[in-house]
This record gives structure tokens, sequence and C-alpha cells, in this order.
């Protein structure tokens, strides 16, 4: 049949064919759809919201910011300077558009495709597929309604009911945008919208950051703290925590290439601060830096409440060549095999049994759901697992993850889904997709007489909604 | 529908919602749901057997043995001395009971869920879901039960159609218990009960072990040789197993961190052993004192006969907090990474080929399945592969491990399943998982005309009963 | 019902139980089945096509050259000598046949199975199942048609519509039988038949390679260099790959026990060859050797335009008896735990972005699909993934392997199927079989909406055909 008279997307997508389990996943999800989004790790800017501008043209929106799309086209020969990667004003958006078109049959059987379709039909009623073909009809289409006011930022954050939008932030930020919005006289629903910073340390805890030791100068100066030592900079760190607190922040993320946790008393600790500033310090220095890092912020994290979030693994910046040409997070960040058991060991062993105290993980390496972040999860009061992420936001990705996991770890030692994009609108895709999957899998286990329905039904509330909320202390 | 007019337990469990793939899984199940049970490795107490005592209180039962439940309890913040784990006398058992009970949603989508409903239901007739609600009734209805005869220990072994039970002991162990059970007048259909000894000598050959060196001197004590001298603690070894044969035993199990073996000559030996004795061991001499035993395990299984089972990988006691103050074995075992491919290489290069000896591998790190496991075992004449063990005893376990396993090892490299169960009432239940999961696996062959509906059955057979046998040399 | 009423092989196949899956697949199948096969890699041998003499018995037709066959035998206790396994000459060949058949159960639930199933039936008109009781009607039969002129090499590679077969070959093969069936009249289908070599220099760039000193004494007579000196054993190397592309090869094939890569200065890498040349290098330094070696392979590659493909992790050889009794290649090579993301940087580092450049990367250890491989090949434009392979080329293997894969590196980066095999006669076997799972992963794609049907169509025929020839530029 021609693709023309196809939907772009079908209410039962994703769904298994079996009818039975189709038939109950249709229902469990039906339960569901209807409910807030809560976005509680992510990448969007406070700043669209703070100034509520129009998006620009469809290039700008869709392709120039996610790395999903413009790392396949580069994967397939297309050259990132075609598709006019980091340039702030497009030359020409109609023909990176154009390219992007002519290579969208490179997304089959992606989520990235998933999530645009999504996007294209519900946000902008498109119904025939993008290709060479339709490239000029979805071009104008989404220029036309970027420029009514239903496509300004605000008005979509209410569109897709958004009850909490997490932003991601430098401790060097200073907010100015969030603070905006608080200030600011929108109100959603009646009350204010909650779009909250997250406490990013990276640049200033990771030696190996770009900027690393400029940055925690900075960060000394905007707390009038001498962060040239170690109890100052330690300070530094708290009060700045404090003050992401008093803008709605609720959670710390952390980005280290491995989950190396340490323990140092504190005198080898204020040693080893003093050889980083110094710039004294040698790889494996750096690495227990960073480790030592990590449990000082369970430490404050104990201390003060924010929820701790790591996520390690990636193997940064690979591409030498696309990076000192076009610079960080342009698709070239790669998953090592990670350890958790060891590596978390000498933080746990401080804090593992605290009570006020939430450690949620994530993982690029998949080996250690059911191997070890399932049976951790399963045992420590404090443990969380984020859900799939990054790589594995897809719905084979999402059925791994519960399948591996649940066994061990049960459904409430996760958290409920979070978006994780830069790709604003992308987000309700993302949502559905990772509420069907949960459909899906409940589905199974209710059709192998495993689950009784209203169980399945509680279940499925409780991963599209409640836990997220709990779980980050929202 | 309301929860209350649910069966507990369905007909049909794990089977697919397919209906082609569920109707060949109940025929394949239908001829061996009535095969006796063979339970070759497990930790159930030869004492129950022997005193033939009644169980007590619903909360001793189920919950304080069980580390899979109350691991699942301390993960969501519920305190072990609420559970009164490690306690002799419960005070409380109904308080206990309850807050198990109350918490019961937590395990759902796990296997622990799945047995326990089979307990409740087929041994105790209970119908309604366990919850707050419910929570009394199951306390009185199971009290009540355990007090009747039917409920003994040496009944239910009958009642569960056990034909073999094995239990797991250390080299310290009198067997008294096992041999009480053999100079009673217990019959069962008109023969000697086969509650087995396993030869679990880790408390003697691991310096890491607590109580090492006591334990040696132990031995020395019991075999009559000095156990400070290489040769004659290997001796002492040799005549324990001995001792344990005449029991009945038929198979050894050791648990290491690793699956380290080692070829050390008699000489390299004899100076590790001494450097082990003397408490001037490191880490790394400790590490190959272990891999060197393996072998001369190997050996004596050569010798002797004993199958050999080995289980690396796990760190032991990982919360050092739980650990000093509640002990070993309460769910703070995780898994880590394993390599087999190297590790059992000396000894492979000794002993893989010989005819007399079977070495039975499971693991903890499921990614060896397809890479390492199945391949050797495919190969070497004396490895068999045991089944999903410990955290992967789950139907999707089950089912990853023959996805995994067959397509290079085949079904008769494989020994059929174990329970590895401290839960005696949940042996029943197990078995009964893992039978279905082994139709569903075979079903789905069938289905996809992979294999014929007569060698579908053969096989089914095969790995509920036959293997087993035979493998364990029963 | 009776086996003998069975068909061997059935025409819906390992298509899913689930009626409107398998109509799916069907449909997809019947679009690809009848297109020409392409075998770019592969291990027959280009004598019996320049000699086209009749292939001999059963016995040393199917069971002698195959390790899949042989190695699960020796694993259930059959002896490698009453299989005749490195005899030239077989005493009793219907022995090994009747001991083979007598065992044919053990290979239930594998591919070998399936694939044998397949050519007894679609080649030889074989119904009943093997066993001992059909195995002397089997030898007969198989013995008779081997006789005919239908099933000498030329006449069965066009049964089998082979568009492309390539064969694996020794830089210090003269390439005599290639050119021989290049000078031939053979013709297929009006055109000359298109049987390549491969240029695979394992034997003269691994130190540890049996006979590698003589190897590259060798290298140097046949192409008048002195190959004891860097650059002349460099200019050797490539000489000999255009004396290969000569012979119409397109691709280097390099099997090499980790994915280690390189970068060393020209003096560096000089040096490092004078150790290893001298018999004075260290085990890390023929590591390093082998890891430069790759890099010079993929810079001739930038040069010459030969596709390169890589396949690491293999422990072989590592039943040390069997080894020294029947030498290489007899399925005791075992896969290990592999990383590519730090392992191919250096490489990748210089030839990561080239134009000009192909890397095909193959895998044993699939936890490496999702992790590493897909985020690598989704990102460098070098990079494709090779398919499944050698353990992994089963239908569960060839699912694993598109959920996994197709997420995030999509289709388009990767390059059809390749049989890999010794076993000339399973060919169309394998391409059946990795046809049909490719089908049955677009059906699920289809049914659950995610992928359009006339998409599926075009997927369907690219994997089947065209991205093969694409990416070994045939």
């Amino acid at each position: 049949m021609p693709a023309e008279a196809m939907k772009l997307i079908d209410d039962d997508r994703l769904f298994p064919a079996n009818p039975v389990t189709r038939a109950i996943a249709r229902r469990l999800y039906a339960e569901i759809r209807g409910l807030p989004l809560i976005s509680p790790h992510g990448h969007t800017q406070a700043g669209w919201f703070a100034r509520n501008e129009p998006f620009p043209d469809p290039a700008k929106l869709f392709v120039q910011p996610d790395h999903y799309i413009y790392r396949m086209l580069y994967s397939q020969g297309i050259s990132l300077d075609d598709l006019e990667i980091g340039v702030d004003e497009l030359k020409d958006p109609r023909r990176v558009w154009r390219i992007f078109a002519e290579h969208y049959y490179l997304f089959r059987g992606t989520p990235t495709r998933i999530w645009l379709d999504y996007a294209f039909h519900e946000l902008f009623g498109l119904e025939e597929r993008l290709s060479g073909a339709t490239a000029d009809l979805y071009f104008d289409v989404i220029s036309e309604r970027l420029r009514t006011p239903e496509f300004l930022p605000r008005a979509l954050y209410e569109r897709f009911r958004l009850e909490v939008l997490a932003t991601t932030d430098s401790p060097l930020d200073s907010l100015a945008d969030h603070q905006a919005i608080r200030q600011s006289d929108w109100k959603v629903r009646g009350a204010a919208p909650r779009i909250l910073p997250t406490f990013r340390p990276d640049s200033v805890v990771d030696p190996d950051f770009a900027g690393f030791h400029e940055n925690v100068a900075m960060l000394g100066q905007m707390t009038h703290e001498n962060t040239s030592t170690w109890p100052d900079y330690l300070k530094a760190l708290a009060v700045t925590r404090q003050r992401f607190k008093a803008q709605g922040c609720t959670a710390t993320d952390h980005g280290h290439p491995t989950a190396h946790t340490a323990h140092l008393s504190a005198d080898e600790a204020a040693r080893l601060f003093e050889k980083i500033i110094a710039k004294r310090a040698d790889a494996a220095q750096k690495e227990l830096f960073r480790a030592q890092m990590l449990t000082e912020m369970a430490r404050m994290s104990v201390e003060d409440g924010l929820v701790m979030q790591l996520h390690p693994g990636a193997f940064r910046n690979h591409n030498r060549q696309v990076y000192e040409r076009y610079g960080r997070d342009v698709g070239a960040d790669i998953p090592m095999a990670t350890d958790y058991v060891r590596s978390l060991q000498p933080l746990l062993d401080l804090y593992g049994n605290e009570k006020n105290f939430t450690l949620i993980l994530f993982t690029l390496d998949e080996t250690t759901y059911s191997r070890e972040l399932a049976p951790l999860a399963g045992h420590y009061p404090c443990l969380r697992l984020g859900p799939p992420w990054w790589f594995f936001d897809s719905p084979e990705g999402m059925l791994r993850f519960r399948e591996q996991v649940t066994e061990t770890a049960g459904f409430y030692n996760t958290v409920g889904f979070n978006d994780d994009t830069r790709a604003f609108l992308s987000i309700p895709a993302r949502h559905d997709v990772a509420r069907r999957m949960d459909c899906v899998w409940l589905a199974r286990l209710v059709a192998e007489h495993r689950l009784d329905d209203d169980e399945a039904v509680e279940v499925a509330r409780d991963l599209a909604y409640n836990l997220v909320k709990k779980a980050y202390r929202l």
C-alpha cells in the first residue's frame, strides 16, 4: 500500500502483535496516557521559558541541537559542515532540512524516527512520511506553525502538560533565567510553573574538564571563598548547592568516566586537592580526586537532602578531529564497560544505609542491569535505578531494562522515566514511548498470570507518575 | 475485577499469551509435571528431617531464612531489626508477618512472588492475595496448618515427591543428621530417603573465610592429620571427601570470588601453603591459593569421582555495616563481572579431557553464557553448565539461559534444574517454574518448526529429570 | 505424531507463531528469497572450483571439515579419533557417519541442526530425520548423489545462485586456483564466476602465529623484498595486496586476539619490528606489534581501497592437548570479553573520518553490540558492523544483533550477511536463516507500527543483497 495512505503514527504503535497482550497493553495505557509529565532530568534551556521567544526554523529546531540526528547522518558520510553544525545563524536552513529529509530512511528502526514522527504528526499535523519528496512541505508547514503563539515555549510547556521540568546547570550558572521564570507572572493551571535547576558540578570537580582551573577560580569568586584550599573549596560547593536549592533544585547530577568512589581521610584529601590545584596530578590522581568528590557530594546530599544522580561510563569526545573542530557533545561520546560493585563500595560503606540519602544510578553498560545494578538496588536502601538512558531509551532498551531489573529489584527500586533531552519538542514523544513500553511489559506479566489486573494498573501509574515524584522529592 | 475473584495461581501461569505456543507448552508440561523432584544442590537442613519437628510460625518459616524476601524489604527502608533478622526466638512473629504482608506489593514481577503464591495456594489453600488486609488471615491459617502432621518435614518431603535432596555441608560437619536419617526407619515409597550431603570446603580452602585458620586446625583434629603441612592438609581433605561419600555424597561445591585456577608445582604449592598457614600471605597469594585449591579439588574428583561444582563471582558481604551487625548470607552478596576462559585454563589444561571428571559451572555474570560458558561446555568433555542460579532463577533468567546457551552447547551439556534454596517450602514452586519455562522455550522451537513434537517431549523429560541424575551421578 | 510423518523442513520455519507477524514475515521473505547469494567472507576452497572434482563421501563432506559438528560430539565424550578428525583418507566413513547420526539429537536447538536439515532435504531430498535408524539410508543416498554431475562443485555453485564467493587466503598463497578459475572457460549465466580471494595476513603480522618468522621470510622471497627491514616488510605487504587485487580481491580480513591498535612513530615502529624479527620481543611487545600492524593495514586500505575486516576476541587453541594432537581450528577457540572503544581509538584517530576507508567490525562478545559497536558505527563514517558471526549466527543470535544494534546504528551501518563457512553445502541454508530472521525482525517492526510495509520490503532487499555489495565494493 502506498506510503501516502499510512497514518504517520498509529494508536497501537509499539504494542505487541498478539491480540491478547495488545488488548491488555491498550487498557493499561488508557489509564495513564492522560497523566501529567514529570521531567526530572534533561537539557532544555531555562532561557527559552524566561524569554518566551519563537523557536526559529525547522533545521535549527530539529537538526542542529540533536546529536541523535546528525551523528547518524555523519556516520553515513554527510559532513557536519553541510549540516551547519555549530553555526550560530544557519545560512541555508532549507538546504540542511533537505539533506536531513533525503536521508530520513537511515532512521528506520531507531527511536529517533518514533520521536520525530510523533512530533511531526501530533504537533504539526503532518501525515505523509518525511522524505526528499516531502522535505519542502515539511519545512514550510513547520516554519509557519513556529510563528504562531501556540508554538511559543510557554504555550508548548502547557500543551505538553508538564508538571515539572528540570534543567541541568553548572555551579557557575547564575540561574538568572530560572529566577526570571519564578518572578514572571506566568502561571500554569493557576500555579507557578516548576522549571527547576539541577546541580551538575562536573566542570568544577573533574580536573580533566576543559577549563577546570578557571572554573574553580570562578566558583571562588562567585561564593567569596578561597577555592584554592580544600575546606573552602568544599564550602563553596556546599554554598552553591544552597543557592540551587533556593531556586527549587532537588537533585544533583554527576557524569563521570567511571563510578569510582573513594574514602580518603581529610588530610589525604587535602593533599590530593593541593596537587590537583597545582596541576601536578597525574591521571590516576585525577581519577582518585573525582572518586573522592563523589563521596563528598554524597556526604553533602546526606546533609542537604539533594537527591544524587550518577551516570558513569562515557568515553567523551572519542573522535579527536571532530572534537577539535566542533567541540563537546556532538555525538562522539561512546560507552565503555563499567563496574559498579567495587567502585561504589567506598561511598556505600559510608552512606549506603543512610535514611536521608537517595542515589540514583544510570548506566551505559547494560550488562550491569542484572549483574550489578539490580542486586545493589535490591539491597541498599539509598539506591534507586534510573531509567534506560541515552543510547538505551529505545523500545527494546526499555524492555531489556524491565526484564533484567524487575526480577531482582522489583518496580519500586526504579524511578520512572526521564527524557534527558535537549530537544524540547521530543519530550511528549519520549514519555509516550516509555509509558507504552511499560504497559507492554506489564501486559505480558498479566497475560502470563504473573500479575493481577488491578496491580498492573497501580504499577503503571506508579511508573508513569508517582515514583518519579517520590524519588526526586518533588 | 476485584482481587478477591482471582485465583492466586493460574494453571496457565508463565505460558506465553500466543495460543499456538501456549497450547504446545501446556501439552509438554503435562508430560513432565508428574515427574519426581531431584534437588541436587541446595541449603535445606538435614536436621529438619532427622528430628522431624514442626516448623514454627509463618514469620520464622518464610521471612527469617529467606534473604530474597528481606533484602527487598531492606532496600525499601524497612529495618532488619523490625523483621527480627538474626534473632533466634522471634518476639513478635505476627508483627513481622504484618510488615511483610503490607509490603508484599514490592515483590510484583519478581520470582519470589511466584514461589510464595504457589506455596500459599498449593500448600495452605489460600486464595486471596497477601496484603495488609489479609495478613492476619494468612498468619492464622499457616500457623494452624504447621501444627498438623501433614506439615512435618518428612511428610512434606514425601508430598513434594522428592527423590533426592542434597544439602550443602562443611567438611567440619559431623554429618550426624544425615547419619540419623539413614539409620532411622523412615521409608519413602518403600525405600530409604535420599537426603545427601554435599562437600563444600570453602571454609577450609579460602584463607579469607572467617575462621579459616581455626577451621584448618579443626579439620586436622577431625581427620587426625597434621593440617599445617601441605601433604597432610591435602590428605585430610581427601579423607573427608571419603567420609562424605560414605554418607551418599556425590558432589562437591565451591563458591569462590573468581574462577581462577592454577597449576603450581608441588614445591611451589607447598611453599605457598606455608605462607598461608603462617598468615604471611598477601591478597594476591591468597587468591593464588584458592586457584590452586580448585585444581587440587579437580584432581581429587578425577580420583574419587565426586562431581565438582563451581560458582564464582560474588562479592560477599558488600555492606560492611550490615555484615558487622548481622553476619554472612543476609542478602548483601553482589555479583561481579567474571572471566572463565583464562581463569579455568590451568585446570582444564590438566583435567579438561578426563573421562571420569565432571565440572559443573554456574555464573552470576550472564554475559558469559554465550561468550564463554556455552563455547567451553560445547567443547570440553568434562564441562557441564549449571542452571541459571541465585539472582537468575527467574522466568526471564531461565529463558535468557536457554536462548543464549542452547545454540552453542545444546541441551545435553546442561544439567537440569537445581533450586539452591534455604526455603524448603519453595522447592516445589521453584521446580514448577523451571519446568514451565523449559516448556515455554521448547514450545517456541516447536512452533517455529525447529524441533519436532516427539523430540520436544524427550528433551522436556531430560531437562526435568534425566539430565540431573546423570550429571550428578545419582 | 510419528517423526516419519514430519517434513524435514517446513516452509514457515523460524517465523514467529503469532499469525499477524508470521504473515508479514512470510510476505517479506517472498520478496527476497529469490535474490542471488553474495558470500563476501568465508572459508571454502578455490581449488574445489578450479578442479571441479566430485566431493567424497558424506563423512568427509559433512563431519570432517565442520568443527561445529565434531566439537559438540567431542563435548559429549566421543573421541576425535573415532571421528577420524585430521585423517586425510577416512578408513571407515560409514562408521564415522553412524556415530554422527546416533548423536544427532545433541544438535537439537542448534543452528547446525537447521543448516543440516536444510541441506539433507533441499539437496538430497531426504525426508526422514537423521538418527541411528536412518544413518545408512542417509549415507547411501548422499554417496550416490555425490557421484552425479549435478553435485560437482561448479554445478552446486550455479544451483546455489552464488553471485560472489570470497575465500580467505594467506599472503603466501600463490592464488593459482583463483587464477585457474579465471582462466577456465567456466561461465555462470554467461559471465565469469566471481570467486575472489581475501587478503588475510595474520600469518605474517602476528608474531605468535605458528611459523611467523618463516612466513615473513617466505613473504620476502615471494615479493623480492628484504622483509627483515621495516620499510621493505611494509612494501612486501603492499605489493602482495596489489597481487590480490589483481585477482579480484576487494577486502582484507584480520583475526587478532584483541582489537588493540597503536599509533607509533615510524622510528618506534621500526625498532619494535627489529625486536620482533630478532625474536627478542616479549608478550606485550608482540601485542603492540599486532596493534601497530592493524593501523598499518588501515593506512594501506586508505591507499588501495581494500575494505578492512577485523574480528578480534578469540582465545585460539584453548585446549592444549587437543591442539598438540590435532592442530589449529578444531573447535577449541573460545571467545573472550573484548574492548573496542579504547582499543580502536589510535586507528580511528588517524583514519576514522577518511572518505575512502571502510572498516567492518565483527565481535565474539555480544555485550559490545549496544555498548560499543553500535555507538561507534553510528558515528564514525568509516565503520560498519559485520553480521553476528561464528558462535552467534543462530536465529536468536541474529535477533539479538538486530535488536541491540538497530536502535543506535540503524540498518544502514550494517553490511548484510556473511556465512563464514568451510562447509560449502551449508551456504544456502545459512543465507536462508539470515534472510528469514531479518524478515522476522522487520515483521515485528511492521506489526508494531514502527515501519511501513513499503519500507520493510526495501530494507529486506538491502539487508539480503544491496548492503553487502556496497560495503564490500563488489
